[in-house]
């Protein structure tokens, strides 16, 4: 059985959810609490030095870093593949995932929010509008990248679901949550809708994780 | 002939000049100066919708993303192999890779600091402060990861060459250019000292550009 370290709220344990959904792989959580800083315990850094969710623990290996793990599930699990085969349209998946993966979640994470009211006492309005100038400057990024790529159908690259809906769909909900307005996106967002509504993506919704509140 | 949209001080331009170096590959370059704002321009926007170096343009297609290209590189030019061939030994290495390119580099880009100076009046002293609390944090995450994996020889995974070090050599090198002290983290820096000395990534140095200024 394969444990997964995860937090209701947090997009990144909220992909890998999705991700072992989708694989139909069973899993047992365990919950940590990033308000109450468990991930920074010493047990847990025991588990993952890195001091964030989520770690993976499968076969008794420890995996953290959810854009690896996706890879390493869908390598060890090929069963539905969340990427393409060519290496072109892996490239521009993996690409897709990345503009959320590194352009926008890393700079709105909980921890850098926390660090810009502790450090220099900006309010919430002021985190709020960073929160929202990095989803609007990355969903720039992604809608005009889909355009121009020309690939989409029903999901980002025609009808298959990827690792790229797999981010999409959480940065989306974490953009709701903070009211940005995504209607410059609104092929991004249909995809995201789309892919939002399979019962692997429903099911991972973070209001539905027995540690949701 | 392939093209590379680079700048000599972007850190992940840096990235694909040492992985295509490793791949004995063949490209010319064109120079995007991101402090005269080369890459907001109409005409690399129409190529590079994402408004970001580096771009790799391959065959007729363009990449965006490094983490996605270098792993495109590595399926088009197998030899020599930048990723092990075992998945947990990929997720590992991924994950390190991701280590920096997912929680450092994206906090401490010259589009993030430049935000921040601008928004908040924030001063070089402020935002030197905030570059060095993400390297130290990520450098810490870096180093106690390879700790906790004890799989580093010469490099990250014994002593083969991996996007691990393609990522760690170029922000070893920024850190640097931002008097950061990596004196806590004397793995990573002995590790990022071995590959830096390699042909590959020295021809890679930002110095050596062309457009170095």
């Amino acid at each position: 059985m394969r444990t997964l370290y995860t937090f209701f709220r947090s997009s990144t344990s909220y992909r890998l959810r999705i991700a072992l959904a989708l694989k139909g792989l069973d899993w047992e959580p365990r919950f940590i609490s990033l308000p109450r800083m468990d991930h920074r315990t010493a047990d847990y850094m025991a588990l993952n030095p890195q001091g964030l969710v989520p770690a993976l623990v499968d076969d008794g290996q420890v995996f953290a870093q959810s854009l690896a793990v996706l890879e390493y599930l869908d390598e060890t699990h090929p069963e539905p593949p969340l990427l393409p085969t060519d290496p072109a349209g892996r490239a521009y998946v993996r690409g897709l995932a990345q503009i959320i993966g590194c352009d926008i979640h890393p700079l709105n994470n909980v921890r850098v929010l926390k660090y810009l009211k502790a450090r220099w006492q900006l309010s919430d309005d002021d985190t709020n509008e960073w929160y929202r100038h990095w989803i609007e400057e990355g969903f720039r990024s992604f809608e005009a990248t889909l355009r121009a790529g020309c690939r989409h159908g029903r999901y980002c690259l025609g009808d298959t679901i990827t690792i790229a809906e797999i981010c999409l769909v959480p940065q989306v909900a974490n953009a709701r949550r903070f009211d940005c307005d995504l209607s410059a996106f609104p092929l991004s967002v249909e995809i995201a809708g789309a892919a939002a509504a399979l019962p692997a993506f429903a099911e991972a919704h973070p209001s539905l994780q027995p540690d949701a509140f």
